[in-house]
């Protein structure tokens, strides 16, 4: 039990934007930025990997009509969408949420960096089939 | 037309682990820790608001199967999925793209700042009813 299933269950306010048989989504109480909105599934797990597919499917849809609105509403276009498994991964709360954090300039919204490396092509096959053999199973 | 339309039709090769109607997935070529991979939808838009909204669906569950599967491979429980949408938030293919980033240390992956401020309850409930009155429209 997390802070997000209290909120889901009306027992903590929140600023709420949205809400169908899977998703509940509210404006981020810490934002980054005006219009960051956390969208989180009802269904309780920790981690992306943990839900039901469909689940999976109804955030995917949320996440598009809900950043058309805040698009709309903030007028800001341009935005970062993520999503963090496990504490090292930065999640504070153990219930997955996608964030929704408008970038309306380089100082503000979310900050990254990029320590991009080169993939080894000897590695990439074998890799790439093992995780396709995954899926598979 | 970007990189990704001609990695989708086979006219440049890449790693596949994915495909199905609407996601084709494949390891990135600069990736910033083992098993990164790219989650792309066939349909060729630059931003994630642009999507339709089946789409949006089929990636939504496209990210639980790929992220369960990576995981599995890579032994690596903790991971980061990020999107991003314009050149100010990072975006580089203008063509939407879900990262799946494996957190296998905090020295490696994806890196976060996060200068969070405070939501200012005044202005909450008019900005949650503006977005939700975009999501209504």
């Amino acid at each position: 039990m997390t802070i997000f299933d209290k909120i889901i269950a009306g027992q903590i306010p929140c600023s709420k934007v949205y809400e169908d048989a899977h998703v509940f989504a509210f404006l981020d109480n810490s934002p980054l930025s005006e219009g960051h909105t956390l969208v989180v599934p009802r269904q309780a797990r920790a981690h992306l990997h943990e839900l039901d597919a469909e689940v999976g499917a109804a955030l995917g849809r949320a996440l598009v009509v809900i950043s058309r609105a805040i698009v709309a509403a903030t007028g800001c276009g341009e935005y970062n969408v993520l999503q963090n498994n496990g504490a090292t991964a930065h999640q504070a709360v153990m219930h997955v949420h996608f964030h929704i954090i408008p970038k309306p300039s380089s100082a503000s919204g979310l900050g990254i960096s990029w320590p991009a490396g080169k993939l080894d092509p000897a590695k990439a096959a074998g890799l790439a089939a093992q995780i396709a053999a995954a899926i598979a199973r």
